[in-house]
């Protein structure tokens, strides 16, 4: 390589979009993928885990356009592998591995995968370009029992990574009921069933009204703007909004309801018994309406999924920035997509599977206080005199040995101050203290630092001079005393 | 985006040098790196996760020069980001994260990082664009304490991981007693210093009469050519061997020999006392020199790092390609660089870490028989009456809820050899089966597949009769029968 020349100093920055993960947020999130991972195994799917660069044209979804050859992804041209980008999800590598590996993989293939994608996509608050997808597919089973068992794995998850029942639902939908509607309403132009598509996916935001409006007309939004409706009549748009709500009070009033509104249509028909099958399947497991439920008015993926579509949503309520309450919200999506590997092989392969929001459900778990709770740091035996650090160390093994997490501060340790501010910052339980003295003595010290805080914080002089926040202790009973007081803790 | 015309279809391939883990090669790698994590853990070290992208200006080891603005890494410009490339160590962004938060992290920072790391180098047989790291560092400890700190925690997650004391040996050798003997030998000149530190670092190669060769006049090699050497004399030379081969019965000899190899130098002596500090810290927290000792001949990285250098070498013996024994040779290295953080604020900062490679290790525990035996699949239970799904589930539904691994068949179950061969494919241990016969007696069929492939193998006719791989039992002895078979197994 060419000598370079002195440059300015480089910046100690990450790109624009991405973040450092420091300490419990590392741990956190993967206590709660390997939870969740537990669970995807007992279900029998095996992990699947892809490298971070795929060629553009097996990612496949955002072919080259002419002025922007890598929009939404990050690519980049290889002298010996043409262009090749970042994953943006988990879905598009496994389309390619069950395309490459399609004589050697077990069908139907089972398959879980944890990991970052790459989205290059404008930053924003909570918006990073690298974050963690956690995904679970069945790739080659044709039944809707696969369907089920990914809706029941999904409930599964949840509780176990500690969100309990009556707290979360998994509502599920079908295309095929949509489409039957759609089918008889007569309504047969393709372009004209887009606009409906993409009109019911905002039932969410603009409710009932909205979407008939919608349907119609059209709509004044929230912030002035006038939008064309669909431009369908009030009874056209009727089978629609009857879809929509047709929620009743069991899975077969839901049911009975759906049958209405898809008339004499085939493919509704269809979409409803498989349903129907869902929600026995899962009846037979022993899965309520409460964890899983029949909704028709799950509209997110319907026009993307071809089959059954599930969502799952956190139902308790949290404040929003302004204290008002609102529910936590979805945290999970998926369905049945029947064209995965089609277009490598020109062969379908029906498939379905699941995305959990990683940091979504990490947040949800944190603002139900099942985690990020401040987590303790190592016991830090301090520094009183250099030339004994062997006997620091030592220290610090009998106590690694016993399990304990600790180490001995290693900074220079001429300023015992620096080495208590130390202690706090890593939010150390206990800082362990011996100087020429207590060597001398056969003895340490010991300083519990939790309840040194909470004496400062409000005890009486009475209390303090009771409960000594710092003792002496002989030397041999370093482990247990630290024990003791970590038990109190 | 413009609509794309119809393209041939894609390769379902990955990148040149970018490969897939499939089951097994993923929880096994997980598995070990969650027991080092944990040692990790126990030593007081957090861990950081980096994201994959960094700007080019901060990994700075790779400037861009004229003709090849990335050679080695994976980079490319973005529009509000510069060039950004993916990263080739887990070490470059820490010292970027050290930069960039060194008034908000506790120092001395203690952390860890495992995941992936990119190189854009030719790939080979088991080289690969995407690998793993696995690195533990102590940023701003000047005391040697840190150093030895770290030789004994990665002789400890050697050990947790499965190699027993005995198998390996971590080295630590000092690079400040070879500046120490350069010195003595009253070598200054920089370019000649730095053509007797890449003689050395051929040590491992060519053995110590080849060094002497390289130090003296030339030496031809084994293909042929003929290697100029250094230009010094015989007599100029012998310090720099008798540093290399300084190892004694003891640590207390080795050091003696390198007090003599050092002369007067000041430098040298500093190497020497650190060395002895480090052997003294070790022996008070009960390492023998049979897990980490005093070794000169450890040359690896001694041209990079500024201090005690380490590496960690597996010594039993594996058989290369053509069965010939070999020593299983080094899984990790690591020592002190004290210019970490220096390129970004001015400011020199101490620094000593370890790194272990994943995969070299992964290949010693297979090759020792410690992971890679062939990990058991799920028990099936075969779907024989397809209107009987929902008491297929519920078969399944309590397998797993007794904390079995267990799946239904969801292929088309039209031939039953077709999920029989799944099963098989899945390595499972278990099929249970249940036609109508047996849903009508309150029946199940239970297929000992282990048992099974084992009669088949090699029973004579009585052994079969009398241990039958499938039997029937009750239904509500389900899981108690899958749970025995389990257990013999």
């Amino acid at each position: 390589m060419a000598k370079v020349k002195k440059t300015p100093r480089p910046k100690a920055e990450t790109p624009k979009g991405f973040r450092d993960y420091f300490g419990a947020d590392v741990t956190e999130r993967k206590a709660m993928l390997d939870q969740i991972a537990e669970v995807y195994h007992r279900y029998g799917f095996d992990p699947l885990e892809t490298s971070g660069v795929e060629t553009l044209e097996a990612l496949g979804k955002y072919l080259p356009d002419v002025d922007r050859p890598h929009a939404g992804v990050f690519a980049w041209e290889e002298d010996d592998s043409g262009w090749v980008a970042l994953r943006y999800d988990l879905t598009a590598p496994l389309a390619r591995v069950a395309a490459q590996f399609r004589n050697d993989l077990p069908f139907p293939y089972r398959r879980y995968a944890m990991g970052p994608v790459w989205r290059n996509e404008k930053p924003g608050p909570g918006r990073f370009r690298q974050f963690y997808q956690c995904d679970a597919d069945t790739v080659g089973a044709p039944s809707v029992a696969a369907d089920a068992e990914i809706c029941a794995m999904l409930s599964d998850a949840l509780e176990v990574v500690g969100i309990p029942r009556g707290d979360y639902v998994v509502r599920v939908n079908n295309r095929k009921v949509l489409n039957g509607v759609l089918e008889t309403m007569g309504l047969t132009d393709e372009e004209q069933r887009a606009d409906v598509l993409r009109t019911i996916d905002k039932f969410d935001k603009v409710g009932e009204s909205g979407v008939r409006q919608l349907l119609g007309k059209g709509r004044l939004d929230d912030s002035g703007a006038y939008i064309d409706g669909v431009g369908l009549s009030d009874d056209q748009a009727e089978p629609v909004l009857a879809f929509l709500t047709s929620k009743g009070d069991t899975a077969a009033k839901t049911l009975a309801n759906l049958k209405g509104a898809i008339g004499a249509s085939k493919v509704g028909e269809e979409g409803v018994n498989e349903l129907e099958t869902i929600a026995s399947l899962l009846d037979a497991q022993g899965y309520g309406p409460d964890q899983i439920d029949i909704d028709p008015s799950v509209v997110r993926g319907l026009g993307y999924y071809t089959g059954p579509v599930f969502e799952a949503e956190l139902t308790f309520e949290i404040q929003d920035e302004k204290g008002r309450p609102r529910q936590f919200g979805s945290v999970s999506g998926g369905g049945r997509y029947d064209d995965l590997v089609k277009r490598f092989t020109g062969q379908a392969v029906p498939a379905t599977g699941v995305s959990i929001g990683v940091d979504r459900l990490l947040a949800a778990l944190r603002a139900k206080g099942r985690m990020g709770g401040t987590s303790l740091g190592p016991v830090v035996v301090t520094v009183m005199d250099k030339s004994r650090m062997a006997d620091y160390q030592e220290m610090v093994a009998e106590l690694r040995n016993a399990g304990i997490r600790a180490e001995v501060y290693l900074g220079n340790p001429k300023n015992f101050g620096n080495q208590l501010k130390y202690a706090d910052k890593r939010n150390s339980p206990i800082a362990v203290i011996a100087g020429g003295d207590e060597f001398d003595a056969g003895k340490i010290q010991i300083k519990d630092l939790i309840l040194g805080a909470k004496i400062a914080e409000s005890a009486t002089l009475e209390e303090w001079k009771e409960r000594p926040s710092q003792f002496e202790a002989p030397r041999d009973q370093l482990v247990a005393e630290v024990r003791r007081i970590l038990d109190q803790n």
